[in-house]
């Protein structure tokens, strides 16, 4: 049984904020800055280079990539971090293409996440003019596969709305038409409870700054299904994916497994505060966190119906097919945002009219969800966004 | 006038160690923990997604760029940080291809740190089976360049020699050729006076963990000529490459100027810990770094050749054609290493029998050249490396 009450206390949440922004960049484990001095002073200080074989700097990326294994319901042995997300996406994607050698359409829908449309883009442009992205709208995406699909890139939940696809049924019709899938689990990771490996997806990748909470900039992650791996080529074939890098040998050979995937030097110091964050998830049972997520997205869209009524729900309503996130339209939602912040309510925004609020369960409770729903009546009614300094756009949102 | 004896002081050492290997990994700067513990818990734990605008991180790779453009003589705005080494030059060498579309010949040299010549040999898979990659050996590069060549890839200092490359006239050998040059500046920057600018380089790329000591894992940097940047059409067309990646439109544009080369979200955590380290690089003239450089190498290499008559010099004796690291071959060169180490004098051995020495004026001084020098013939001429612990190899040395 998840004790959340105990897993939001090994959060830093500053008082008076109610963050419903986990969803962009989770927040500090409370363990975070100890594990990483003590990373900093008595391995990178102390043991200098001795650090990548004494402290284990080298095997990080594949031994902390079990930990998120078991989150996304990966094969142990599977998954390995580094990177970023985008960087994940271009492997999995070129990697993917490679075993399609026959067909040139890359499927995805305008739900994706631009940064993965547009890796696909550069890719394309640089690889072969013969490449088609095929990009539809999330309903389409079954009915749009077929024999001339190579991948299906999706990312499972959509940023903007929450909406989710059903990974099994569509990797299932993927399949049946000869197509791979790679599925961008960004906003699923940590959100859900996922089973790549039930699911028979072929490529996962995702990102563990949002709700995994390993801090801004933490590494990327990427899953290859174990039928897969052995037979994947690395567009990108840096040494540490190479199955001897300390050989320097002159040609590339692709290392065991997912080790492969593996491109440049890990980011050690971001890897020390995934692991710490990584901690708290030990002890989290997914199926419990999902059902926790639905209690409070209800309870959120139940107070904001009631109360609200220029808010217009934008995700959708059956929690089966909605993600962690709760989002509604309104047409000055920048400003509004803007102006829950100002009181404490942490969401964000997206263009054009989005605001979108990440459920938490780690580190959010019924509570808080109550508390920030009487703000939300508050601002909204009094319509307190109406102020002109809550209407200029910064450059990040 | 740079004051080495300060520089030095700035850097954690641990007692009785020699640390002959900060062009592996520099050693950490004293003010970094409280530097990241600052940016983890007042950024990051109090300002969470806000730390985005308000502590400046989105700017970061570019505003942390203006400082390595300084030690590299790159104009500022023109570099900026992120990812690994292996990407950017991956980057590089695409956009290179991409400048040239007429031409099929890669060029590099032997010398090429192998992650370099894998991540070419990956990216010709990927591209277009017409492209060569065309290996010399470094002396025979010039004599090679010609209308054929598309990109000349080459690591300015040998990773197992420290034998240098002329920037200057290689470059400008291959202009006359119509060739582009990407120069990797992995074992340069922080250990040379640089001017890629002056130099007329049209790519530079290098990493920020060995001689700038950003930390275990610090992001790399990339530089394009002004020239040619507005040109470049980035392979890895990420969202923060995008040049206005908020809005998030369904099609990649370039962001302006250097910023195209950014490709993910960038390493919050190793930016401050690089920032830390950066400081300390704000006073060093560099000039008179290199002159400490190598008064310092001739002191090691006269010293090693009359006390250690078993190693014999693979690096240059002409200092003009040396970097900032000093390499003996003996054929129990790893034994040797591994039995210095355990008296505190830190170098590393690379294959097949290289013993190689950084030298790193910003905390190693005479006396510790002396010091060491001492140890090393003790170790070297009682045959203190004759045991078998010291010759089982571990999987990073």
């Amino acid at each position: 049984m998840t004790d959340f009450a105990a897993t939001k206390a090994q959060f830093h949440l500053p008082d008076g904020m109610i963050y419903l922004d986990g969803n962009s960049l989770g927040p500090l484990p409370k363990t975070a800055p100890a594990v990483v001095d003590a990373m900093m002073k008595q391995q990178w200080g102390d043991m200098l280079i001795g650090g990548w074989n004494k402290a284990g700097w080298m095997a990080q990326p594949t031994a902390l990539g079990d930990q998120v294994a078991r989150l996304i319901g990966a094969e142990a042995g599977h998954v390995t971090l580094g990177d970023t997300l985008s960087i994940k996406v271009v492997q999995a994607l070129a990697a993917g293409l490679r075993l399609q050698p026959d067909r040139k359409v890359i499927l995805t829908d305008n739900g994706n996440f631009p940064s993965d449309i547009y890796m696909a883009q550069g890719l394309i442009e640089a690889l072969d003019q013969d490449y088609e992205l095929c990009i539809v709208d999330p309903a389409e995406v079954a009915a749009r596969i077929g024999p001339d699909v190579a991948v299906v890139l999706l990312t499972q939940v959509d940023y903007r709305t929450g909406a989710m696809h059903n990974m099994q049924s569509l990797t299932q019709t993927a399949h049946q038409s000869g197509a791979l899938v790679i599925w961008d689990l960004a906003h699923s990771a940590g959100a859900l409870d996922l089973d790549v490996s039930a699911c028979n997806a072929d490529f996962a990748v995702g990102c563990t700054y949002k709700y995994l909470n390993g801090g801004p900039g933490a590494p990327a992650f990427i899953y290859v299904a174990p039928r897969h791996i052995g037979q994947v080529e690395p567009m990108l074939s840096g040494w540490l994916g190479h199955a001897a890098p300390f050989d320097f040998a002159p040609d590339y050979r692709p290392g065991n497994g997912i080790e492969r995937m593996r491109v440049g030097t890990p980011p050690v110091i971001q890897m020390a505060s995934l692991a710490a964050a990584l901690e708290i998830w030990k002890d989290v049972d997914l199926a419990q966190l999902r059902q926790a997520s639905i209690d409070l997205s209800e309870q959120f869209i139940d107070l904001v119906e009631e109360n609200c009524p220029m808010l217009r729900l934008v995700s959708p309503r059956n929690a089966a097919h909605r993600g962690s996130q709760v989002s509604f339209s309104f047409s000055e939602g920048y400003a509004a945002i803007q102006a829950l912040i100002d009181r404490g309510v942490v969401g964000d925004f997206r263009a054009p009219n989005i605001m979108r609020f990440g459920i938490t369960p780690l580190f959010i409770d019924a509570d808080d969800i109550t508390q920030a729903c009487a703000i939300m009546a508050d601002v909204m009614n009094n319509r307190l966004w109406d102020l002109p300094e809550y209407k200029v756009k910064s450059a990040v949102t």
